[in-house]
């Protein structure tokens, strides 16, 4: 049976798997820290390592041959050049113009691919998840930050300079909060995990009772949007309205897709989804009230279904995507 | 040589020619009153009057045959659904549920093919107009409300439910202006030609001198846009204000969909590109601060070529793409 390997790479750690090539099973999977600090082809030779040991241990469990494996996938922290294969920066890895698909290349003797980690898992999902068989859809992973992606008649959206589907750097406030990325109002300054504790404190500004005073230790600055979750749950008033407000910013940020993407699925994926209905609810409500009837009457609003495997599924997806192409 | 009939419909006026199938040629172009008033199959037995003349004028002018005519293309305002040619809701026509395509079809005996107006456009600046050539492009006709459509590898977008392309519809500010689609904060509440003047007479409840008090002998309630441009152009400080205020929003917009689809080209046509330089140089800067700069880079922010043209060569191309799909 062939396989793609899908690579996953993030700041803090990597994940390696074997992905057949129906996208049905997903094996010998595994996760290392990054590491980053080391150097970036110090990175590259530990997943060239991860990536052998991948293949061996695949070829035990399913008999596959050697010849079986056409090829490395890697999904990779945008900015970059899929033509060329450069990631173009990664602050989180320290990363400049770094030819990650050639590197990986020459140290593993594989072909390989390089694509934007959210829209490997934006595909993946769309592949053999939560999106499977639809034309349209719009991917968002809501952690660190919020990262999408675009398929469009089932094909993912780059555009002219793989900077397509940025969903988490959309304007949702022209004067709004200062993001990352230099601008202001972006929906992750808002809605991405530190954008969500970052609110829950300045809402525990005033003098109002809240259980989030007593997590860790009352150590505030440590609070993260989990916690605003649990404590959302618990029926905290403060920590409600800040699940609240959270919702109605990413469903502005979906909302704006419906009207002009026009999906029939949006796949939410990431850390935010821990929250479940407490943010799905009144997320589909404010996608209600912006958008067109016809576009949410036409779109699933739902959670990945591949959880922390959509990225190396996405990255053999990716592989096998640009090779069809 | 093969021709097909354009049909541009709007709520004051409709216009009709005869466009080769290569594009390259317009022929017996002319408009009419729409004078909705009389009823939608009024409306479209006089559409298909002129449709008939404008046939016969081809005839003479270009020595075609009767049988040159392949079929009728027609761009609408949506909201409306394409595969069974009905148009949902017009407002400015007062229509509902009406299966314009297949009355026309009925009276012109000729094959028909309904799209959106604003998609219309779009396609025909990218078939022979200002986006040539391009695989990614994003349309703006911005008057009296703002419509869009996004062409992605050379085909429009259309989405689940023909709603994708609608720009005018996003958000950009949560609690933003009220918009005539029930939003709150959308671009088309900022930007259009009358929000445009309703900002410029906001902007005058205060004491300051302005010639935009004079214009229209003192009626404020008369003010339009192209007023509130040429008065900017003559330095009036209240006017400029308006116009720079106009340009961010726009910006904003237009970032959104730079950070989203990655566009090449970006074509903005209506009543706006009047302004010229005034509003596109600072939309210019305030999408440079917002996009991604490989965005921006791989962006050309360009006028329409087409003009009026637009919307009678975009809806051939329209049929045309239809047909040949």
């Amino acid at each position: 049976m062939p396989f793609v390997i899908g690579v996953d790479l993030g700041g803090t750690k990597f994940a390696v798997g074997a992905v057949s090539t129906d996208g049905e099973l997903t094996v010998a999977c595994r996760s290392e820290p990054t590491l980053a600090s080391r150097g970036a082809d110090d990175v590259v030779a530990r997943i060239a390592k991860t990536v052998a040991s991948v293949v061996d241990q695949a070829i035990a469990e399913t008999g596959a041959a050697r010849g079986d494996f056409l090829g490395v996938g890697i999904g990779a922290p945008g900015p970059l050049r899929r033509a060329s294969g450069v990631v173009v920066v990664a602050p989180n890895l320290g990363w400049h113009e770094y030819p990650l698909r050639d590197r990986l290349h020459a140290a593993t003797e594989m072909d390989a691919v390089l694509d934007n980690d959210a829209n490997c898992a934006t595909l993946a999902e769309w592949w053999v998840g939560a999106a499977k068989g639809a034309n349209t859809v719009i991917g968002m992973t809501i952690g660190t930050g919020i990262g999408g992606g675009i398929i469009v008649d089932g094909r993912l959206l780059h555009g002219a300079s793989d900077v397509a589907g940025e969903i988490g750097h959309t304007t949702i406030e022209t004067s709004g909060r200062r993001c990352k990325c230099g601008n202001y109002g972006c929906l992750e300054a808002y809605a991405s995990g530190p954008a969500i504790a970052e609110r829950a404190r300045e809402a525990l500004d005033g003098d109002g009772h809240s259980l989030l005073r007593m997590v860790n230790g009352g150590d505030i600055a440590a609070l993260t949007a989990e916690q605003v979750y649990n404590a959302a749950r618990e029926g905290d008033e403060i920590a409600r309205e800040v699940v609240r407000d959270t919702a109605r910013y990413l469903g502005t940020g979906v909302a704006n897709m419906l009207n002009t993407v026009n999906p029939e699925v949006v796949v939410l994926a990431g850390g935010v989804t821990a929250a479940g209905e407490l943010i799905l609810a009144p997320m589909r409500a404010e996608i209600r009230t912006r958008a067109f009837r016809p576009a949410v009457e036409a779109a699933r609003i739902v959670t990945g279904e591949l959880g922390n495997r959509a990225g190396v599924v996405g990255a053999a997806a990716a592989y096998l995507a640009e090779r069809k192409a």
